[in-house]
């Protein structure tokens, strides 16, 4: 096992800072714009919190890109999961092929949708319109072991910051991350209770669709894995925590949630998956929580919980669950909307408006 | 007073009947589609919902009309608005200009926004780019006479139909109708306080942002209008309540909703304003409720009791509440999205994926 220095790590350099001037000058223009303040609710806010991250006081969202991570996962073999794990594969073969949900919203918006293969269960590199980066071949199954080294971590962690450090080469204005990965809402779950110190009963749901039987069972195998990386590490970093429970595709996010906020590029968080990578990379850089904002709440139970641990407000509750960035991809438009009347509305003065 | 003979009110004759084969196609198609069932929560009911309305399986949003409506309030001489009365006539400038919240969100998404004046109080018939229709100078002040006349109530609803009738012989698939009209949650709460029977204390609100001090007032000004109303008028039709205590702008938002749900079209509904005039449209042809969609949920507290009584469940709640068709125009991209994910997803089959 290594044991780096850990002021070396690369995801504890600093984040960007966000900019109080703008985002002041942006409150100050919602306040003047031809509507009772405040009246426009969250979209105000994010359009000023989107200033801030920009540094301007007229943000703009013209250069938003996805990037889907997706990774197997050994503990598939218990039974967690609705699905089997041949879907992973079958399903970054559908995201190439544009057929999937996010492959819908990106196409509908005009969205760049990169796909990053970041270590299926069976040899997947023969498929086109993938960037095949496999760290191994799945995760071990961690209800038995850890589901991945140290240097298998890192090197996953790696994948999300080498995508968004091509997002800065491209002048990206904001992140939408995605997932797909069999058995994904099982790592979510205990890598979540783990890092929040929280029963696994408080954050365990059906996923894709279990009944209460099964999710039964899905429970005891999640309590059983914690219970086994907690007697194996009793007092574990984020980083070890991650080598535990986790999953190359939920590692990927966090590593590119906090390269992007180093580098000033900020994320709009997808669902329950997305939300537990979000937790880790805030557990890994608590400054990177400046640069998220949360687009739904999925139907998934444990989500409430993850926002709340991060006192996230997401946009949309449409009972969604589907992954992929799809609730993400849902709510850009009301962030460009947001953005839109920010920029172009007018103001009393100029309007010639009367006030209250 | 013209009594007319019940059975001919226009409003009374039937609306288009929702096609069950095609929502019974489109249920099945979204089981089929490569994601776990129900995983995208109410896109799949919209998608649904909105190919019974067209009698598709896949259908589609490609012309979508929005109706503005504005009209003035004679109440509004009783403080009961944190704005003065010019407001209305300075903001109609203001939607033809194109610097309203409304204007903004119509033009990003390239929706034609028609202005039609119903009345108000100055006259503003020189203002270039609105319909010009005023039935009288604003409603008289309801707090000490009928608003208006059951005669005017007609002509005011008849704005609508005509609007409606326009948009069928523009071949339009979607009404997004909205208001200006200073006072008009006013007139919005104690017209739905009178159709629901219920208290105005459980629906009146701070509108456009009243201090507590005058929201007492406003509050009291309208509990003494609906008990002169039903002095007046002891069991008054949804006709006679809306001659008592509506609004111009009110009643031609619920004549667009009658004769577009007789013509086929179906509206969303926008905020606090806009669902009581559905209130008012469904008590008048309850068959109506089938054509309307709910967009949002207002920070107005009234609106969730108005929601309640239609059985409706709005796409968003992001705590807006200025109305203009605001919070429909913001909805709009989720049922566009929802109708592309319902027509362009890949269906297990054809992507060659394992089912659950």
């Amino acid at each position: 096992m290594m044991h780096a220095n850990v002021a070396n790590d690369w995801w504890q350099s600093p984040t960007q800072t966000p900019n109080d001037q703008a985002r002041q000058q942006a409150s100050e223009r919602q306040n003047q714009l031809t509507k009772p303040p405040g009246s426009l609710g969250m979209l105000e806010q994010v359009a000023i919190q989107l200033a801030a991250l920009q540094g301007q006081t007229l943000p703009t969202l013209e250069r938003v890109q996805c990037v889907l991570f997706a990774g197997d996962h050994g503990v598939a073999a218990q039974g967690v999961s609705a699905f089997p794990q041949a879907v992973t594969v079958e399903m970054l073969k559908n995201f190439a092929s544009g057929g999937a949900a996010m492959s819908v919203l990106a196409r509908q918006q005009q969205l760049p949708l990169t796909l990053v293969n970041c270590g299926t269960a069976s040899d997947c590199e023969s498929l086109a319109g993938i960037v095949h980066r496999p760290v191994m071949a799945g995760t071990a199954d961690f209800s038995q072991q850890a589901a991945m080294t140290e240097i298998q971590a890192r090197q996953a962690l790696q994948l999300g910051a080498e995508q968004a450090e091509r997002l800065a080469s491209e002048q990206a204005q904001l992140l939408i991350a995605g997932e797909m990965g069999i058995a994904n809402t099982s790592a979510a779950t205990v890598l979540s209770a783990c890092l929040l110190q929280q029963p696994v009963a408080e954050l365990v749901g059906p996923g894709t669709g279990l009944d209460d039987g099964r999710l039964a069972h899905k429970q005891q195998v999640l309590e059983q894995a914690l219970q086994r990386a907690l007697t194996e590490q009793p007092a574990p970093t984020p980083l070890q925590a991650l080598a535990q429970l986790g999953g190359l595709e939920i590692a990927a996010m966090a590593g590119a949630y906090v390269r992007a906020a180093q580098l000033g590029i900020p994320a709009l968080v997808d669902g329950f998956i997305a939300t537990s990578a979000a937790l880790l990379a805030v557990q890994l850089n608590p400054a990177v929580r400046d640069w998220l904002l949360f687009s739904h709440g999925s139907a998934e139970p444990g989500h409430c919980q993850l926002l709340a641990a991060l006192q996230a407000e997401p946009l949309l509750q449409l009972g969604m669950r589907l992954g992929e960035g799809s609730g993400a991809a849902t709510a850009l438009p009301l962030l460009r909307l947001a953005l839109a009347l920010h920029r172009d509305m007018a103001t009393f003065a100029e309007a010639e408006v009367s006030g209250p």
